[in-house]
């Protein structure tokens, strides 16, 4: 068996999220039929970041085995040559392929994951970014904002700043990078961790919204942490705004 | 009367160009029929760039006159309020508006227009910039590229760079700047002229790829403007690779 670790990028639009569900067309079950064109068999794969519907994914990563060899640029060809073939498929497109270790593993050999949330702050939309932003039109201030999000970094309890549903067994997580900046009329909020709570980054990009824009007042986020409540932070930002950037081993 | 310039961007995918066209939803038609919501008659717009089947534009410029007056931001609102019930009216956008004296004219008016071309150059193709971008798998020589463009640089009879067709009266033109960068696995060229001829920066943009493949080998373009024959110069870049990013005036 060889196994191998993929890179993947897709639009989230049309899509349940990533994880498989009955009668809801998914990214894992386009990419598990896509696989199985070369595989000839039933193949299950492993994935670094399991999205949200309407989440995008640039540089998702995922493992699987194939019985047989294939040299990993072919493997990348022959998939988004299946892919197309598949209703959705040009939503999705394989990047680059690596033989890795068997030790190796998507999820769990993860040491970092970096996600990008957009925001658009103006009083009209944008038609070449649709689907891929938060539209916000009172003006943000990004000053504050910069101050909440330096006070998220490091290690603390994120249980303010997790959604029911998540399965994780600590709440306790470490932000390694969190950064705030202005690209024309969006605001790029730029965050890296091992790993998240379910909808962490977005239920911060939520207090952070509302802090830029003066709802909440105090830019020192310590006492939402210490609060350990969720409704003591902002709303879950939507799924659009939110790409996942890059997993590293 | 009162006339208004107006800054919209939209999505090249759907439309067949900008000018109207008989059965054919084009750019033109849409934002028209939003206009004739606010001003009750049929109003024609001026553009500033007449783009192709399959353009983009970020920072597209229209004028028009319309009897009533609107406060520009109130205006933006409107046209994209009435916007949202054509057909296609979320591929465009109205950014914003601004009222100006009668001489102004967004076409004749202007100084200087701004368009980026992308190409992706990798082996894999690109599901979040799905019909933003050419896809050249084979590697492209960014430093003869950027020479070859430089050669481009200034005042030249362009007639190698224009598609049949053309209405312009003279082929010699002025490139005010030309710039080629990489980001990621884009190759992004940035080219500026008060105005181009009809496919200029497709067909130049189609050069400087196949100056980049080694297909062509003479870097300084002097010689295909000197032969005065559009059949010296590369292919015509396709259009879903351009942007028309914005207008000056």
């Amino acid at each position: 068996m060889h196994r191998y670790s993929v890179t993947l990028e897709y639009v989230g639009d049309n899509f349940h999220g990533w994880q498989k569900q009955p009668d809801k067309v998914t990214v894992q079950e386009v990419v598990e039929k896509s696989i199985k064109n070369i595989s000839n068999t039933k193949t299950e794969v492993c994935v670094a970041g399991r999205t949200d519907a309407g989440v995008h994914a640039i540089g998702q990563v995922i493992h699987f085995d194939l019985e047989k060899y294939l040299k990993p640029e072919k493997l990348v060809m022959a998939l988004n040559y299946h892919l197309k073939k598949e209703t959705l498929g040009k939503e999705i497109s394989f990047k680059s392929a690596v033989e890795v270790d068997k030790v190796f593993h998507a999820r769990f050999s993860a040491i970092n994951r970096s996600y990008r949330y957009r925001i658009l702050n103006r009083f009209s939309p944008s038609a070449l970014y649709r689907n891929r932003y938060w539209w916000i039109t009172k003006e943000l201030n990004l000053s504050i904002m910069k101050e909440g999000a330096l006070s998220l970094l490091g290690t603390h309890d994120f249980t303010s700043f997790r959604s029911q549903g998540c399965q994780a067994k600590s709440p306790i997580k470490t932000i390694n990078s969190i950064e705030i900046k202005k690209k024309g009329d969006f605001i790029l909020l730029d965050i890296s961790a091992r790993s998240f709570l379910y909808n962490q980054v977005r239920i911060i990009t939520g207090t952070l919204k509302e802090l830029g824009e003066g709802k909440i007042k105090n830019s020192n986020f310590l006492e939402i942490i210490c609060k350990k409540d969720r409704r003591s932070a902002g709303v879950t930002a939507p799924p659009q705004g939110l790409t996942l950037m890059s997993v590293d081993y």
